[in-house]
């Protein structure tokens, strides 16, 4: 059992906490968190992305969901903590175990800063009149805890926006107005970038400044530690009327005394500053978030050349790669990783990866969000696939794409599958639509080629991503299960999504294809135009299992991408990519 | 302009209201309700079955959903009345409207236990701290408004119902208990014919009875005027425990004595009884609405079997209409709705339609809820379409059927729609999908044949159809747009939705096609048995726009249709079912 269980335990038992939950949350709830937040991680050992812990004196559980499924069963061997695999059929519901384990009259302890408003609300929904002890017990017992981490803020060029601040916060206002809502505090630190057009770093790969932000009809009032702002920073804010308040903590403070109607949107607000909040609130999604959901046309321009930058690079890292094998050098996932590093060190504008790139080979990539480690590098063989879901941040944008690709001879499993996994992202991508159309509806599209046979994978078809931003955005996202934001998010002019089908062989293989798209509308109905153009793996596709639309919609994206990128490579690689994008057809 | 709305005005001034909503709602917020109940109807004149009329001293309006368009724009011409296309782009949000039409400082009127609470809701959230009167004004200008409807209940047997009513209660208070709530009060009258195994006849076309029900832990308490009870339901309910209260009005105190958490369907809640239960409140649907979607064994059997019986009178129908064409007699809308009504009359078990016949040849196809009538029947020309949308009630089910068919010569366009439909009904019934797929998400298979060429339809692919009660039944739909309850519109075994594209060109004619699926479960994915079985019309095929796989689905199903059927049909009918249901193929 691990010693960290132990030691909370302790402190448990001193605070008179029955049960304790362990999330890695900062106080905006974001994706991913500072060092110094991950107290799941800290207590569990558990390193994956997303996850809940759930300890009481005698047992501990964590919860994740199917992309860390494998992981999570490794990492939590022998560490006295039970592995809670969501959406698999015999699951316990965490609120159901929660309600069920705690003894009768005892309270349930957490960071309430660092907490989302609607867990610890589903929890009185099953346990009503429950009392909660909001204490950061694990940060007791964490002697060793990373610091906070604070870098300068920098101002984005008008040319990357499109439209000032001062307009943004007016549209915000209207959209607060239609709400019914006077005002809103935003915790989310990829609305408060986008709204105040500035970008920081305080996170790994999200490009943003751990900071608040109060916005009423007359005022908007930024929370952010002093150090953040530089005097280029201080003049922007100035120039549009925001106000600063250099101490985050006075946050809490000012959300309390807002009157009138305060948006909240409870997904992304913290036990604690909801308890704050003491005037009638409004909840829904965000209005900056439900806002830059839809790109504008500067974006979009902006976005499709990033995607160009990205898909250069990621196209002769494919060369690079397949030309490797071909001369009987050894890879490995860690290496080829690096070299794709390189190569968008090269392009125009890259400021670095959108999140951690996956380089997985055989059945290292059924872990859908797999990282390589060099301290148990793999050698890529001659067989098999190999697959590599990547992204960067770009000057005019953000991108994200997955290609999986033959090193050698292929299954008919792996074969039938890379098929029909191409298949769907390639009719999703040629889906069209109504505006208005709920995304959910789409997801058809992408999955009925895999349902059809039988087979499925456990993630979204899509999520959004953001512009200069993090690389998962809300409310965007094409699934075939309902969520909260389903009435957010519907299908319009800019919307930024991503186009992953996958297929996962646990113990065998992973293969997943994603494109990026831009929702555009063409006069009556709306479509997608799709912004990345890397290759798919003709060496992978079994022809007999299209139609013969199917071969037509890949040929075309195969022709695209030649045209959109022969112009930038030179010698070999010219050459490769011809027939790489040559047509293929039934024999 | 209409007298009636002078004279509401009149009220209105009296009574000290600015703004008055008129639906015709009851106090169960049925979708078919009982004459006395249809406010918005007598005002207005507007005959749909679905819209809610605004008034304000010097405007009104009524907004109305795509199926009454064409219908709505007839009624309402020249009544002083504007008509509120919803769903078009340019018609103002009716929340909206009232919100900008409402004088300062003003009240807005309506009889409070015949409007939503969700209404009611949305208008505070647009017009904080209004004051809303809650007065019947319509009522106090009616002079000759018609009695209410109180005929006596029929208590089902055990064959029917495959669950007692002790077990409905055991699994409805099962159900509250993991929804945190003790009671709940029930105001939907489907969901307390289900919940208690009887059935009445208080409302045209739904086979239920005007009542209150109240259950909590302990106690279920029905809420009843005293003459609907026969012995035989009395000793029924005593059985079950269930407690009767002769007087309707007492649920209204009755759900004000409730303590606890209530579980409360704010769509199936009026503003009155909301506002009635003081208690703490958990919203969501309705425990027994939740239940009753997955239809149990028994009752999928018995669907089977009344689905039989309703698909002989049909197709025998669609031979008789073709034969008279064919010896040159005179058909009209309403002599043929007629003979159908004969047709279905001699079936076993037939209890009555289950909504109004929709019998429209021609242009009158293209108003989704046409109802024929005697004063200007239409006699059917021997070119064009046909279009008949209907539906019984049977001792072992409820059905609903559209079928359109030629008369005559068809023009391309209209061979193209009705091929391109016909697909989207097929591949909607072929879906294959994991359990718990949100329902929405099969949309796309129906619509994707029709967005592909620019084409659309108005209304929701499919809707829920209740067992021995309403035709139209939530949660379940297949539709595009996001609703309140796509969370629990979720696919599994039991579900019994229809699937019914269609394609509307106004002033032209109108194609729906309409059968009944019953999801189920063949162990690892969910799929859907189609249960109806009438032919489609193979003269109004365009193969050229079949893919193979849609001939493959089409010609299955013709020959599940003859099979199924041929065995009740003799001579002439049995040769003309073998032409009609002949493989079709590509030239």
């Amino acid at each position: 059992m691990r010693e960290e269980l132990i030691r909370l335990r302790n402190e448990m038992e001193k605070a008179g906490v029955s049960l304790y939950i362990a999330c890695d949350c900062d106080d905006h709830l974001s994706e991913y968190v500072d060092d110094y937040y991950k107290s799941m991680k800290f207590v569990s050992g558990f390193t994956g992305g997303d996850g809940t812990l759930v300890v009481t004196m005698d047992e501990a559980a964590l919860w994740t969901d199917g992309r860390y499924f494998i992981q999570a069963a490794i990492e939590l061997k022998d560490s006295g903590i039970e592995l809670m695999k969501m959406g698999e059929p015999d699951c316990p519901d965490m609120y159901e175990w929660i309600s069920e384990k705690l003894p009768k009259s005892s309270a349930i302890g957490f960071d309430g800063r660092c907490i989302p408003a609607n867990m610890t609300e589903r929890i009185e929904g099953k346990i009503p009149g429950i009392s909660f002890i909001s204490a950061d017990l694990v940060g007791r017992i964490w002697d060793d805890r990373p610091a906070k981490t604070q870098n300068p803020v920098m101002v984005l060029k008008d040319w990357q926006t499109g439209r000032t601040v001062s307009e943004k916060l007016k549209d915000i206002r209207d959209e607060l107005s239609k709400r019914g809502a006077d005002s809103t505090v935003i915790s989310a630190c990829d609305d408060i970038a986008w709204t105040l057009n500035m970008r920081g770093s305080d996170i790994a790969y999200n490009p943003v400044f751990a900071s608040f932000l109060i916005i009423d009809t007359e005022t908007a009032t930024l929370f952010i530690t002093g150090e953040h702002l530089t005097g280029e920073a201080m003049d922007h804010l100035a120039e549009a009327g925001v106000r600063v308040e250099n101490d985050t903590e006075k946050v809490y403070e000012a959300a309390g005394r807002l009157s009138g109607r305060v948006l909240v949107e409870k997904e992304m607000t913290s036990y604690e500053m909801l308890n704050c909040i003491r005037a009638e609130k409004v909840f829904g999604l965000g209005a900056a978030a439900r806002l830059k959901n839809f790109k504008n046309a500067t974006e979009m321009d902006n976005i499709r050349k990033a995607q160009i930058e990205d898909s250069i690079a990621v196209t002769r890292y494919m060369y690079f790669f397949k030309h490797e094998l071909l001369m009987g050098n050894v890879l490995t996932e860690c290496t080829a990783a690096a070299r794709l590093h390189e190569l968008r060190t090269e392009r125009t504008g890259f400021n670095g990866e959108s999140f951690p790139t996956i380089s997985a080979y055989g059945e290292n990539a059924a872990m859908c969000h797999y990282e390589p480690d060099e301290s148990r590098d793999v050698v890529v063989e001659e067989r098999g696939l190999y697959l590599c879901d990547s992204g960067g941040h770009y000057d005019c944008g953000t991108t994200d794409i997955t290609r999986t690709w033959a090193c050698g001879p292929l299954t008919d499993e792996e074969r039938k599958a890379y098929t029909l996994v191409a298949i769907g992202n390639l009719r999703l991508a040629a889906a069209v639509f109504p505006r208005g159309t709920a995304a959910i509806t789409l997801d058809y599209a992408a999955r009925k080629p895999l349902w059809d046979n039988g087979m499925n994978f456990n993630h979204g078809t899509g999520h959004g991503v953001g512009y200069i931003l993090n690389v998962h955005e809300r409310p965007a996202g094409i699934r075939y299960r309902s969520t909260a934001y389903d009435c957010f998010n519907v299908m319009d002019e800019g919307v930024y999504v991503s186009d992953e089908p996958g297929y996962y062989a646990e113990g065998k293989f992973g293969i997943r294809l994603e494109n990026m798209l831009l929702c555009v509308n063409n006069g009556g109905m709306c479509g997608f135009e799709t912004v990345t153009f890397v290759p798919f793996d003709s060496e992978c596709i079994d022809v007999s299992l299209m139609s013969d639309e199917d071969i037509r919609l890949y040929n075309e994206y195969h022709s695209a991408v030649y045209e959109k990128i022969v112009p930038h490579l030179c010698g070999a690689e010219r050459e490769w990519l011809k027939e790489a994008t040559a047509p293929i057809a039934r024999f």
